[in-house]
């Protein structure tokens, strides 16, 4: 989906820690690495240390890039942790000629896997919520069995609102760093999974650095690599090519693959009268092959085959909207919803084979058609979970597409979308840079966060009241720190009143030390506890009363208030 | 409201017409200044020139700064256009003992007014539905006589959603030009109105030179200046002395006025408990007030003389929401809808006075309690327009709370609320700058637009629709110049593919020149429209036939879609 990233490794931050050259290493701002142990598993998280010796932990995406006592090698790749975890054996599908070792059978069995329980500390449920939802294919956990370096992670509506990042290699040259260094960039600064788009040469090279060292689960779109073995011709494609690439591609451990299986034949002309035609890239491959061949996609005809290699690895399907609207005026049109329509029955076909399922999902959407959208997908597709692209509420503002699609991505994960792939402020316009992507990823964090939020996610909103409580006494570092970016709100902060006691200054450049709403709020509360007062019944009682003595006490306390006033 | 801005004017653009120095003048790149003629007013659009000889018109706010054939003199200030408008009788009042010459005065009369017809023209309405809903006080025209500089317009939830940006005198220096450019440049970008909320010395004269020369509706906070006059101590603030800067802002031509008259006594300890207090400059003044005299506000107590005021000089109240939530957690609390239950009673003393007014609004609110807001305002404030700040989505992202109030701002408009305060990447850390404005008046004009098109106005989709067009037609030059921000879609696009042939390729740098899905929707087009292909039945048709000559046709021209195409 969207555009794959090409930034220059060159500009990498190297880490505290000494990684390897051009590779971003070392802990957030304020925060240090750390672990829980879950019957022997090591589960991260990023442990936001605070001035009043307190501490606030979040969940943690960046894998061992941000520990300090890790040695990071790219060229031996992370640890590969999950393969030394207990793997129940295959199960026996009925009816489909062959077995499963996947995340879902297993679930359906009545299996608490690992995984599971690995998720169920990370995300704060019983291992039991986790085996029900994936059970009943509302969420999934991409992780192929070759894949054994991912700390694995959940994509469902009842859990965090994940947010994937594309990337892809540089046309021009690349190192084993280079392309690394976007996974561990954008991983980060929050990205759940990460999608490797690249194309050109190397393809295969490329993808086994990024596999190796990624901490997260990684997707594909492997027509993008069976068109290149094709030189470029979607018309020379066979379902033997794209079937040997998948396995490749299953071989070297990608955990979820999109599949444009919708896109048939007798909905290619229904695309005709569109403002915006076809936009997405499989789908347009997969259009002018069926097209060209007057026949029906060998994506849908061979479904079943795919299957049978995906449910051997585990690699879950995510299941493509190659006829996406790429306006606000071809939003839910009769081709978006007619390969819907298909997505579901393919979605059934897969669940039969033990396959695990997202579907994606729009693209351009304005917030009225938005819900609609979600509710589709449960309905006509088992509630699996979906997987969109922003989508952006707005066609007016290229140069701010991460913005106008921030909007829609808040409201389509709100209504239940699991996860969201971002979009830069390149989009539409050119290739996203280093500060495009870390843009990108902070945006669509936001859009997650606000979604948990309204969802009423468990813990979301602690983070929101710590960092709420840190601002209004004052404690700017803590505030600094619990945010999604401490760098740039430091840096930002530092601009207008740069010295380090207004660090600790009970007033802000706002108001300025003369006046300051937080600090008379401060004074009401004293006042308002000095007075015993709970309950309106107390006010109207103190009112009633009249007290002047309380009154002139306020008021001489309220002299003070306008002072400059800096902690130690 | 928010944070005021105190940008370095030294950076401003001086305009191809050559205006006074330090002030951008001349148009937004592609586009000219264009006047309507409505019964001999001269009703401005913005008209961007297309590629194809069509052009594009959308609604301008900029005022002469971007008409290459004016004059600006800002010592003169801009022409007093309003004063040549004739104006209705003031109307007499029953109970109240004195007449109003007000919008809403005449046209609860049934006089529809020239500003009532300008605006009709502005937005693409019949003036009898204009007056209609000034008249059911569902929309005000901020528009003091004393200000005959200004182009009227209008804020109400069935008409395009407002913007406000804030602007603020420097502390360090000043020049006319220096503060007159804030103004240009946020109304430059779209800024509906602008709050002028200078603090410390020559607060006077800094407001006179921005209304002179402001054709925006220009609104204040009085209880800033009447602190001022009393050296910051709010315990010194007296009702004479606020009276008198309110006439002394009237007489200068102030539109609208926020007051924060619901701020009762028996509230304050409201916000005892909560994370973060009060957090309204406005509001905590009157809280400290209030406390320290144990009186009731002022504001309170002599609401109707100050509605007696307004309603002379035609000024707007803006009834602030001195109690508004500062955190997630305070959000839709019982202080907020206290307050909001008084701004009911207000309004309703404000209207039988026939003084406008609008209701101001959070803040901090997770998405889930954003609706309940415009239903009580609804409720209780007799369907006043909605004016609120964001609302902040969430609390976790300083330095980026232009987007988490973006998301906020968007689901509020789009559930009614008719203006919308913006808020800069510096919001809680320091002092935005020129870019900072320009930035969080894009947003806030994508977030407007965006619910402009969930709510169906009328022209809102026009403008996507052109712009996803000339997309899709790789018209890039009008790709640039239809969104809201030209130049800096222009300069990502250049970033990647600088050269001048590449805004006529037929390919971007997304994909590059070897394959397009763009393309190919543009061949799937062509084939439908060859082949009669209107309808699902004529595509069954089609493919039941079978048409082994139309898909080696298709084949042909498949070979050549992955080659570059530029255009002349």
């Amino acid at each position: 989906m969207s555009t794959p990233v090409t930034s220059d490794a060159s500009a990498a931050t190297p880490g505290p820690a000494g990684g390897p050259e051009g590779i971003t290493t070392g802990p957030i701002e304020g925060s240090v690495k750390h672990h829980l142990d879950v019957d022997g598993m090591r589960v991260p998280v990023r442990r936001i240390q605070l001035t009043t010796g307190e501490h606030h932990d979040v969940y943690d995406t960046s894998g061992p890039y941000t520990d300090d006592t890790a040695v990071i090698d790219l060229e031996a790749g992370l640890p590969k942790t999950r393969d030394g975890w207990s793997r129940p054996e295959p199960v026996a599908l009925d009816g489909v000629g062959h077995t499963a070792a996947t995340q879902l059978a297993w679930a359906r069995e009545g299996i608490i896997t690992p995984e599971m329980r690995f998720i169920a500390a990370r995300e704060g449920f019983a291992p039991e919520f986790v085996r029900g939802e994936i059970a009943a294919g509302r969420a999934v956990i991409p992780a192929n069995h070759r894949h054994p370096e991912s700390e694995p992670m959940i994509i469902g509506k009842r859990f965090a609102t994940k947010i994937n990042a594309n990337i892809g290699n540089s046309a021009v040259t690349s190192s084993i760093a280079e392309e690394v260094e976007k996974m561990v960039w954008a991983t980060r600064w929050g990205a759940d999974t990460i999608m490797d788009l690249s194309t050109g040469k190397d393809i295969h090279a490329t993808r086994e650095w990024i596999m190796r060292n990624s901490p997260v689960p990684v997707g594909t779109v492997p027509i993008y690599q069976a068109l290149e073995k094709v030189k470029g011709d979607p018309t020379a494609l066979t379902w033997e090519l794209y079937r040997d690439t998948v396995i490749e591609q299953c071989e070297q451990g990608v955990d979820y693959m999109t599949v444009h299986a919708g896109v048939l034949l007798r909905y290619v002309p229904l695309t005709a009268k569109r403002v915006t035609g076809i936009v997405s890239r499989g789908g347009s491959i997969m259009a002018a092959w069926c097209l060209a061949h007057h026949r029906e996609s060998f994506l849908y005809t061979h479904f079943e085959e795919l299957c049978e290699i995906l449910a051997k690895y585990d690699v879950t399907f995510s299941l493509g909207d190659g006829l996406r609207p790429g306006s606000i005026a071809d939003a839910n049109d009769e081709a978006q919803f007619a390969e819907l329509r298909t997505l579901g029955e393919l979605t059934t076909i897969a669940k039969s084979h033990g396959v695990q399922v997202m579907i994606e999902g729009p693209g351009h959407v304005p917030m009225h058609k938005i819900v609609e959208n979600v509710r589709l997908v449960e309905e006509l597709c088992e509630e699996a979970p979906f997987y969109t692209l922003g989508p952006l509420a707005t066609d007016i503002a290229p140069a701010y597409d991460h913005i106008t699609s921030a909007i829609g991505a808040a409201i389509i994960a709100q209504a239940g979308t699991a996860m969201l792939c971002y979009v830069t402020p390149k989009e539409h316009l050119g290739l996203p840079d280093r500060d495009d992507v870390k843009v990108g990823v902070i945006t669509y964090k936001i859009s997650a966060h606000a979604a948990d939020l309204a969802k009423g996610h468990p813990r979301a909103q602690e983070r929101d009241d710590a960092l709420s409580k840190a601002r209004f006494e004052f404690r700017w570092t803590d505030q600094f720190n619990l945010s999604l970016d401490p760098d740039t709100a430091r840096e930002f902060h530092d601009e207008t009143l740069p010295a380090e006691p207004a660090k600790t200054a009970h007033f802000c450049s706002m108001c300025g030390p003369k006046f300051c709403s937080m600090r008379i709020s401060a004074d009401v509360r004293e006042f308002a506890q000095r007075n015993g007062l709970e309950t309106q019944e107390d006010i109207d009682r103190m009112i009633a009363d009249g007290m002047a003595a309380k009154s002139e006490e306020f008021a001489d306390r309220g002299k003070h208030v306008y002072l400059p006033v800096v902690d130690g």
